[in-house]
């Protein structure tokens, strides 16, 4: 992407988002929320019918742009997510991606031996045009609102659906793979892992202004596998990010693993600006192990309300935001140094049944009560 | 169940499963498998199709003895564990459980409101006579050989259960119950504690010589949801149980959280000797935090290879044991003082898939390699 298409970008109104990730003090907890375009809403229901599929939305730049906007106009999120899935890149390596209605994503062509570890390259990037080109688009129609965040599947997730072929309750061909031929499982996440990084490079260059690194499946591992088979990997991908954007600003790196609570003490060596939490972990105890202090280094922490919450009545929302916002304890006020901060999320992606009034409900008690415990 | 069908046991002659439970020193680390009697051994499957269904197999004492003592007969486990399913007490309360052929439990009559939470009550034993039964049938039947586990799910897993209804990946209606009618969850979780309670003493008067609470939906709980709605349940279950057998001799109760390795620290204070951990949590970290001292306090550890290994080849198998052994630490030698141990285990059930020679490996590798440190 030419920075002839980019130069024109609004200036941010609203860096809220940013700032947080970069544990400078805010106004209030900044928060978005994971599939924050998605099914529970009807008008994206409705974008989807007109596109036909889920790729036939992701591959098409207006309906792409469309879609991310959608949860802003109902909610004042302070920060948009590329339309997009995570198993793009092992779609443009040719696995042959699909998605049947009402079921999880499926690949034709699922790697499982060693003849298809051996042909994995890097895909070239023009097969992703469309990812980096709905990012522009995206960060067109934004016009400066709320920033922008890119994102890619892990090294290892991405690993555990191009073995599997499509979901597992029990990772038994991927795991087979690692602890009977760890040789090319370690082939497969070093092409992953540079695949990621010229990826997300991608979406930085079209205009990304945050990236976030899923690793969905890091927690399904063992202790002692995770730490060589995902995260020395979701590293691999970190160390070759471009640290500034278009507009020459710094694009903070989110790192999530679900279930990974346990291994905070070895994330805490990422070269990254955010870790995301699921709602397992306490948010004080994860800020104590990875937060740092006021005036120190440390990680911003994204997270972590149980989605469940948002079936509960509207008091009952209220109580457990204020309970996971207590939980993190008080972020610091001083503009002049960096301090522990959080950015308000979900702990994973939000369910296709949750009432969207309820989403309002909780958007505004995250912004009311954070703001009120800093004055 | 009368002392005069229990009188007539047989002498242990294989008692280190329980030494290790009350943090004894053994001679090696004693193991056995989660679900060791089950669906990857043919013989047990030539059962079961005798029985015709898997409830047809639980209910009926001989088939159960049968299927319980089979692993016992391919390998030289170091305890037994009832042939059963954790969700018998639900089912004795009136909801109607089935298993279809390749599917998982399923309730006729789920609870989701008011009226049936109202309804529940603590079932009459004589509707769990089958279990009671099959314990002292299998206890007879193992002859001394090793030490007879019973067990339960939790109170919480139940009632994950008895409001899905099934099996579920997000929870959402028995979360949506805590979170929207917390009242309603705690009168559940009130009764089951109660029943699972009764349950287990049943089975200890029938002859169980250690019983163990499974949890296994403790993991998908919130910090802030797991200590009032699953772990407070368990401690409740706790408290009412026997603490002597039919023998005279100590029960050990092992309580065994799913995903709960961030919450070890809580379970601390749980009335019990052994905490099992799933294949997430380094033993020696969980050693340092509940494991205790020589000549102190503390839990035994149970647990926590990864059931995929077991479909590695041989030399990959060894390896792991040896790294999950080490991982440990060296379990203390003075037989004179209790100290920390391990009970080598899955981190969850074997998966039906696994090949059986491969268990041999496992099981001898753990009994070598164990055996070899101490000396």
């Amino acid at each position: 992407m030419s920075s002839a298409h980019t130069s024109s970008f609004a200036p941010l109104k609203n860096d809220t988002f940013l700032r947080a990730c970069m544990r400078q003090a805010t106004d209030y907890t900044p928060l978005w929320l994971m599939r924050q375009a998605g099914r529970y809403l009807p008008e994206y229901c409705a974008t989807r019918t007109k596109a036909g599929s889920f790729m036939g939305l992701a591959t098409n730049v207006d309906y792409a742009t469309e879609v991310t906007l959608q949860p802003l106009a109902r909610y004042p999120l302070d920060a948009a997510i590329l339309f997009s899935d995570i198993l793009t890149v092992p779609d443009a390596m040719g696995l042959g991606l699909s998605f049947a209605l009402g079921e999880g994503p499926r690949f034709a062509s699922p790697v499982r031996d060693e003849a298809a570890v051996a042909k994995l390259e890097v895909p070239d990037m023009d097969k992703l045009r469309y990812v980096t080109d709905a990012v522009t688009s995206i960060r067109k129609a934004l016009n400066g609102r709320v920033p922008l965040i890119g994102f890619s599947g892990s090294p290892w997730t991405l690993a555990c659906y191009m073995v599997e072929g499509k979901g597992s309750d029990d990772y038994r061909l991927v795991k087979t793979m690692l602890y009977s031929r760890p040789d090319l499982m370690h082939r497969m996440l070093q092409v992953n892992a540079d695949a990621v990084a010229v990826y997300l490079n991608a979406q930085i260059d079209a205009g990304a202004q945050a990236v976030m690194i899923f690793d969905s499946w890091g927690g399904v591992l063992a202790d002692g596998a995770f730490q060589p088979f995902s995260l020395a990997y979701t590293a691999r991908v970190l160390a070759q990010l471009k640290r500034t954007g278009v507009d020459g600003q710094i694009v903070p790196r989110i790192v999530f693993t679900k279930g990974g609570g346990l291994w905070l003490s070895d994330m805490k060596a990422l070269d990254c600006e955010v870790l995301g939490l699921d709602w397992t972990m306490n948010l004080g105890t994860a800020r104590k192990i990875v937060g740092g202090d006021v005036g120190g280094p440390g990680k911003a922490l994204q997270g972590n309300i149980d989605p469940n919450v948002l079936f509960a009545p509207p008091e009952a929302i209220r109580a457990e935001v204020a309970r996971v916002l207590d939980s993190f304890g008080l972020p610091h006020t001083d503009r002049s140094i960096p301090g522990p901060t959080q950015i308000f999320n979900l702990g994973h992606g939000i369910s296709q049944y949750t009432p969207p009034d309820n989403v309002a409900v909780l958007v505004e008690a995250v912004h009311t009560h954070s703001r009120g415990r800093r004055t």
